[in-house]
């Protein structure tokens, strides 16, 4: 027997025209390549993003084609991102900061037939399109009047193309269940697999991503999201703002602090998304201006741990809640959500900081727990460590193509690489990366607390540590460190900065300063690179 | 091609899985039948739902069957509403308020195999057993020492059962379509008839109704149903705070204003839901008691149209916002809510007070369209209006074994009965039931706005209006009234009050007086009733 209900599928057009008929004129402002601020609104943003459906299908798409974008976080990406799923095609966005060998690897990997490309892109789309297998159309997301004179492609113009349609399109009607979006890995560990996000999971995800214990939306809230729209759905912000009827800002090409800071006044943006570095250089704009953040009420932090101060400056110093997230790409990509429970809420302020620093509970969605290397399940007391395994309907199944085989378990479950602890008001801890862990005589040492003390100390700009290996413990951990410019803080500095901090066996056996460290297109420290370069380093405790 | 996310169907159990997981201290409270306060948590609601269904599988039930509940707002009612579903039984919540043989109707047509009821209902279910056709065990919830020494029944203890199982239990899974809960309308405008809830639309309905627009719910929030749990899923407010981890309170049998002020202040309730009836009872509690809302921060009201003065009090006198919910048993219930949009927060008192009348914005998953006689669509414009049609995951698709026959338009829409208007901003405005709108000479007059206008008038407690027979115009509006206690309003007092409140034309061709007005089980006006008494009344202008 079934319910007596509708069948409505969760499609992610649906979210798009609720957002056009329930909230017609609440705007989507975006920075542009070209230079001038573009003010439109979500039925303009649903109008267009029709067209671009049509223009699809116009020029040969269909349902369950790859579409790639290869794009800043504007009005016409989001046109694109709504265009191309309404047409039940697959909006694969590639993330622009990767490797050129990356780039060419995904897209012919996930046969994208058409590419959305930036300005600002146009010469390394001429380099690579040898290589690109399967693309058919370079459409260039700008108008006439930008147009390269001359390219080795055959380009088209978005706006010509867009302005040939009548937009009587009706929106493709799939299965939920069929494919939405696409994102690859950001490829921190290993060769990048792609995602395939469902029409499902984006709506459910977005639902989630709304709910007052994450991003906490409504009509009334302006958000930027400095999340990329090119990596992990940008957290999911241009679906939930839909859902909800909030005014969205976006940052175009930029991503330097005064610009951002601009906008954030500007259009009194009253809660944004970012990872840690995006706020490092903003906390050291404010600090530098002794501006102010407008209307900004509330922060999300996420894609790598952030560090206690980074919270303290942000609440202390600017009035400004600052929630932790934790996520994945394969997590469509909100896991958690660091937003006090009332047992924090009560708790004197050291306290509270610590539960802060700790990467939040599970959304409704999101089935967590940590298993031991046998996989027996371990307890929720904050202090056991093991690997986190999740579940739910926005987790992945599988990579697109198989890649990498079956990654479920034989109960569902899949394993995110992290090592984490549970406590007992369900915070999850991220205590490291399995690959990045470093294993000292049989116990385990976290590469990231040991960076988030380092960063702490005055002179360093930025900290990473790896595991060395040492004849006697196996492993020891190396701190490699950058000096803030015209800093000269030294080795034994470090150390007694970090002496009572830290537990005594994790101090680090020894202290390099590097000039610059290695980050993945999305920002992180690129442990991979940093542990070939000093794969042979001798540490002189060995 | 389908996407790469895992299948995890959307399935009610999960909801309290996930409260017991990662919010298992956050209180459940109850006031019970037996006199005292119950203090519980989602840890224990869930272990003990899952001993519920345990039980009753040892009682033969199997997925699909129906399980009937006859309970007020309580712990143990929540035990039954998750245990049922857990076990993938329909949990078939029963309106006390209903007359007997509406009960003894439903229950049958239902065909429930057990039945779980209040002490406050041991007569009544012993008078109404013979004629119940399909329950095959009655449990009485409640504990031992409060069985009644004898009874024509063969009773259940509620507590025994539940201490009898060992709780090892693995809750069932069912396809996400299949039913889980059933409700029978409450029969004001006709015989009751069966809404089919499926786990997927409570679960997401429950993702919807706590956003911030709807309920804005969060694991800090304290939120009291005065809805019935008995009637529409308490407006999803049980499965919603399981969702979001808030702590849930529970008047249990009581319904009168100093009890409910109690629970309110004594729980630190800070957001609570009931339909205008009972908070008018509370704001004259207030006005006599001098007394404050404690922590109260925000209600929500709905089931029938808020009269402006209960906006203006609740928010003036008290500094409670105000939202009013649209919805019904078909809906889930919930198809519009009211919280302001940027647009009404920007508009003088007086403007924005005239959009809190209305009845709100769609919430996604909702969509909405007004239409003329012959189903062609009215515009947006806040002046045209006609019957309004919904559609979405969680409205219905048929009733309960087909009664009714087909109930969606070729399109899929469902005809809500109601009349209304959408304006430019999306807020939808009901006009009036279409059965009880009154036609005066081919034009249309809103008797809902008629009786909000009356029930402003000094001396007036309860206002009813109706439309009678009239040779000229088909029908003229009567409106008929009980004075408050004391008062000695009269016709001419009440027609002098409503000149320049209404059109001219609107004006009631007579003003009755009685001692009370019939209502539904629901604490609606029943105007049946009131058009059967009246049939025969002669206008003074006829
Ligand atoms: N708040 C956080 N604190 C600590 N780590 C975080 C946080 N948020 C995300 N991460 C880390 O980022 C990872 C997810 O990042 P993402 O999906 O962007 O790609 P990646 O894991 O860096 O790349 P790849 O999977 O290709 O190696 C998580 O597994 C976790 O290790
Ligand atoms: N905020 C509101 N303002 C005006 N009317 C409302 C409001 N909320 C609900 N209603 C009315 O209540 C109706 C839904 O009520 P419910 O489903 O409880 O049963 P009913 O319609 O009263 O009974 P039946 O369908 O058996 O005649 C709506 O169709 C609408 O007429
Ligand atoms: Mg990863
Ligand atoms: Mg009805």
């Amino acid at each position: 027997m079934l319910g007596g209900m509708q069948d409505w599928p969760l499609l992610v057009w649906r979210l798009i025209d609720h957002a056009a008929l329930n909230h017609p004129n609440r705007e989507v402002i975006s920075l542009t390549v070209e230079g001038p601020k573009v003010c439109t609104n979500w039925r303009e943003v649903r109008d267009r993003a029709r067209k671009v459906a049509q223009a699809l299908v116009g020029l040969g798409m269909k349902p369950g084609d790859r579409i790639a974008t290869l794009a800043w976080n504007t009005y016409r990406h989001l046109e694109c991102w709504y265009g191309i799923s309404g047409m039940g095609g697959v909006a694969h966005t590639i993330n622009p900061r990767l490797f050129e060998d990356q780039i060419v690897y995904i897209a012919n990997h996930a046969e994208d037939r058409v590419l959305f490309f930036d300005l600002s892109f146009v010469k390394l789309v001429e380099t690579i399109a040898p290589r690109l297998k399967t693309i058919e159309k370079f459409v260039l997301l700008t108008d006439r009047a930008h147009m390269p004179e001359s390219s080795s492609l055959d380009l088209l113009c978005y706006e010509e193309l867009v302005a040939a349609q009548d937009g009587k399109f009706d929106w493709v009607d799939v299965d939920e269940h069929a494919p939405s979006g696409l994102c690859y890995t950001s490829g921190t560990t290993g060769h990048p697999k792609g995602v395939l996000y469902s029409h499902r999971s984006n709506v459910l995800h977005a639902f989630a991503a709304s709910l007052n214990d994450v991003f906490g939306l409504s009509a009334q809230t302006v958000v930027m999201p400095f999340s990329p729209m090119y990596h992990a759905n940008a957290w999911s912000v241009p679906y939930a703002a839909a859902l909800t009827g909030a005014k969205l800002v976006l940052a175009g090409p930029h991503t330097d602090a005064p610009t951002l800071h601009k906008l954030i006044v500007d259009e009194d943006v009253d809660f944004t998304l970012a990872v840690p570095t995006v706020w490092l250089s903003m906390l050291q704009h404010l600090e530098k201006t002794g501006e102010h953040l407008g209307k900004l009420k509330r922060v999300a932090i996420g894609g790598s741990a952030v560090p206690r101060m980074m919270i303290e400056r942000f609440q202390n110093d600017h009035g400004v809640a600052v929630s932790q997230i934790w996520g994945m790409t394969e997590l469509s990509p909100i896991g958690t959500s660091g937003t006090p429970c009332p047992d924090v809420l009560a708790m004197g302020p050291e306290a509270k900081l610590d539960a802060q620093c700790k990467q939040g509970r599970a959304v409704f969605g999101v089935e967590m727990k940590i298993v031991d290397d046998n996989g027996a399940e371990l307890p929720r007391d904050g202090v056991a460590f093991g690997r986190l395994l999740v579940k739910g309907p926005w987790t992945v199944e599988q990579y697109f193509k198989g890649d990498g085989g079956q990654v479920l378990d034989a109960d569902g479950w899949f394993d995110t690489g992290d090592v984490a602890t549970l406590d007992a008001l369900s915070y999850m801890h991220i205590v490291d990366r399995s690959k990045d862990v470093i294993k000292s005589g049989g116990e385990w040492i976290s590469s990231i607390e040991l960076e988030n003390a380092a960063v702490g100390c005055p002179g360093i700009a930025e900290a990473a540590v790896i595991g060395v290996a040492h004849p006697k413990w196996d492993e020891r951990p190396l701190l490699v460190v950058v000096r803030k410019p015209d800093a000269s803080v030294t080795k034994d500095d470090v150390l007694a900065y970090l002496s009572g901090k830290i537990a005594k066996w994790w101090t680090p056996d020894d202290v390099v300063f590097v000039d610059e460290l290695p980050h993945t297109a999305t920002g992180k420290l690129l442990k991979t690179a940093l542990r070939d370069r000093f794969r042979d380093y001798r540490l002189p405790t060995a």
